[in-house]
């Protein structure tokens, strides 16, 4: 049973202007792993609101794994990338190839979405986009890569404490 | 309608050694978007020249899409990526990538090219590679995501402003 | 016939403690491209032993392509990427990412892997994972794509010299 943090990452949203149907769906979405959601928030576009949850869901919370959902796009207030970049102690970038790729087969717009994944410390951080669509496609195309992928990231560790 | 810029990075094309196939082909392809192109230049394969172009076709003439064709590949003369790369704001690694990935189904080469696409304001930048068969390939490629993505670029500039 | 050096990657291997499958499984499958191993070694996951090994492959051996194998996950001790990443004058993020993308169809594990490819002078480095199958597949998946690769490299810099 790993466990989760997901973070809600929407203007509208925490300005109460639209329900969190892509965080709820993401809370039922990792049962499958199978993960437990230990901590959850929804936040606006901000790079510094973004890093500092990131930050309390890794070394605070100690999450096996952490789920971003919104702010993955190519407009002015999409900065869920670029504040996931800099708290990551290095990138695995066939995390964004990987649901860029698959997801262009279904639709080809999916290509224009930033979002990465990566390690800091013993937590592996990926971002989906805002879209419960994309929520449900995504996770699906990592589904059986993120258990192994935690499992390497953490028993590695291990190996070198 | 979309106002495009044409660039085609040539050092035998600049030299008057060799006639402007892809950029005249890729006059052509601009039209299915639909898009009107504005502004073209053939250029050597020289960073400054590149840079200097890329700024002028973004913030003078004001392009939504400017498309470079040549200077992708790995030799020494291959600068267009670099050139790119320091004009833009932010990077779409999804547009090289799906290039790249989707060109090796037809030609396994296609992955050694280094095209890169970004936004710099509100301009969408993309390269091609040189000959015009992997112009019409990639333009294909990205037929179905340059309209969604200027669209989404511009449309956030104007949320924000 | 191409020139090639070979480094094994591996803290186990080059403490006695494993046989170095894959870096014997590479020396049969260079032959196809085909190519001559002028040097090979086994060394630690360390990054200083890497990027040293590099460098003599690459200025000291004058090889046209080497290859390397292990470090390349995500645990704390795999540190291939980073080592190579800091030796090559350019990167080529196809190579990388076809191993990713065409190892998912068979084993989605395979998009974790961080290897990447790039060019040090007259050089093409290209890691490979650590396991004899991920060498095996992933060389099936570049067969196609290295001597040509090699090939525009160093005759683009002949054109220049």
């Amino acid at each position: 049973m790993y466990t989760v943090g997901i973070l809600t990452i929407s203007d509208k949203g925490s300005a109460g202007a639209r329900e969190d149907e892509s965080g709820r769906l993401l809370h039922t979405l990792v049962e499958t792993l199978p993960g437990k959601v230990m901590v959850y928030k929804m936040i606006p576009d901000e790079v510094e609101a973004i890093r500092e949850e990131l930050v309390s869901f890794s070394d605070g919370w100690k999450s096996d794994l952490v789920l971003t959902t919104g702010g993955t796009g190519i407009s002015l207030r999409d900065v869920t990338p670029e504040a996931t970049q800099s708290v990551i102690d290095y990138l695995i970038p066939g995390l964004g190839e990987i649901m860029r790729m698959e997801g262009y087969k279904k639709n080809p717009r999916a290509v224009i979405s930033r979002a990465i994944g990566g390690v800091r410390g013993r937590t592996l951080i990926v971002n989906f986009p805002g879209s419960p669509r994309a929520v449900r496609e995504n996770f699906e195309i990592l589904l059986p890569v993120l258990p192994h992928a935690i499992d390497k990231m953490k028993g590695s560790v291990e190996d070198c404490g």
